[in-house]
């Protein structure tokens, strides 16, 4: 879509430049798509890592970004965009794109708003449905974003031409993009992939505080491994997660406590084993269904 | 232990060919402690190619399996188990090892004392902790024990000798021996085994139920995908499981319950952050401490 010479992005500024940051640069490089790449955080020690790792070419202050940067990749958790959109309001170039890649969405989409008024048309709020256990500038991977679904939600008033230059980007990482209004991408995000995290975390604490725990669980298999593997990710991130979806996590855990009811109605009191299997069978068949489409078995 | 020219099973039968009975007869000939493997079951095909894979020597009847058996190893779903042992009991040599590897013990146990009466000191219930997605004799694996977990529940008449050679058979096959009560056992794996199944089945047939479920599903992640692997497990098998377990998975059902009522007060209402990543570090913490002793990560 470009022509030689003039990459899709002639100046990114990413910040934040652990996992998710450091592959969004590292990707666009790979695809010779990115011209120059600021690097702005508060670690300097991770900062130094990601200019060794060659990730970035210098390290920057959000002015400088603001100042230079065709596209601002805030990379950072949630709860640090509050005082980086404030930084960046006064600055912003009229030409400058900002994206971030915060996993809920109405939360920022409001924050835009309200703190970057009528230039909020800048900035798309996005989401790249992709990550790792790993985390930092040594986890960043060219490929993470490779037939990975990026969520995006724009404004009602992002014009047309902003949109699409973002999405060729993304493109051009791999990614294959969705459309969606805020509230839908946090409803669908609290559905598969906060409440199975809330679940396994409620799950994986209450094994722990029985008697015998430690007996239980060195009879723990490969089903328990898969099941709880969710539960060991940050409990700070995930905190943030939480709080930042909270309504659409506690309605979704109303469905889930319903659907768990259902099941469980089918093995008390006078069992219904035609019941139970059909449940079973229902949720075997969703799941083997979608490990057939999906690119992650 | 045993000399050369003299395994510690002289004439194995297996009942049940697939990956769990295969595997086990694998294991022994691996390490050269088995003579003879015959094969019992109600498939022809399965066990035709069993013995195309060299898994067992020759097909044979129950009776067959009585009469010339050291070793007799139930490699069949807990329900066919009462014909089986039905079967067998009249015909049982007082030499004989009767074993099991059924996932649910105070039931079998029950099914032992009722059926084989005072033999049922020949019959050493267990449950190998080792299983697959896959099924069949080609899934059979020689070192499908190798470091697992094997449960065995004794009765207080199993004589000492008996039990002692049980244990040196499974420790040939790589398995690390644990002797519990059936009651504990059963406890034990629906905390760690059945819940989780019951949970990720739970959550799977909610998902689905969802009006927008297909778009929920093309954004879920490899969170979702690890935290329902279980789930996609024949509805069948995971029926009679539950069912045959189904006082102790209620009970632990409950405090699952529990615990995730305690999770969810720190997000309803006026939430409470602090108590909120508390209980996830917990999780955390716990399941990092598992992962790192386990060898299953």
């Amino acid at each position: 879509m470009s022509e030689p010479g003039s990459p899709l992005v002639r100046v990114l500024a990413v910040v934040g430049t652990g996992l998710i940051g450091g592959s969004f640069a590292a990707a666009l490089r790979r695809v010779g798509q990115v011209g120059r790449v600021l690097g702005v955080g508060r670690n300097p020690v991770s900062l130094q890592r990601a200019r060794e790792l060659g990730l970035i070419d210098e390290v920057a202050g959000l002015d400088q970004a603001a100042a230079e940067a065709d596209l601002i990749f805030l990379a950072t958790p949630v709860g640090a965009m509050a005082p980086m959109l404030r930084e960046l309001a006064p600055r912003l170039r009229p030409d400058t794109l900002v994206t971030d890649a915060g996993s809920t969405k109405a939360d920022v989409a409001a924050l835009a708003r309200d703190i970057l008024d009528e230039r909020c048309a800048q900035f798309i709020p996005g989401h790249p449905i992709a990550g790792s256990e790993m985390t930092g500038p040594e986890a960043a991977d060219p490929m993470l974003y490779h037939g990975r679904k990026v969520v995006l939600t724009p404004f009602e008033d992002t014009p047309g031409l902003l949109l699409h230059r973002l999405i060729r980007i993304w493109e051009a990482c791999g990614a294959r993009l969705s459309l969606m209004t805020p509230e839908a991408h946090d409803r669908a995000l609290a559905a598969v992939s906060h409440v199975p995290h809330f679940l396994a975390s409620a799950y994986m604490a209450g094994v722990v505080r029985a008697e015998d725990a430690d007996t239980r669980l060195s009879l723990a298999g490969t089903g328990f491994r898969d099941f709880t593997r969710i539960a060991a990710g940050s409990a700070e991130v995930w905190r943030d997660i939480f709080l930042s979806n909270r309504a659409a996590v506690l309605r979704e855990l109303d469905d889930f406590d319903q659907a768990l009811r259902l099941l469980r109605a089918t093995l008390e009191g006078d069992p219904d084993p035609a019941a139970l299997e059909a449940l079973l069978e229902q949720a075997a068949l969703a799941r083997r269904f979608w490990g057939g489409r999906s690119q992650m078995q």
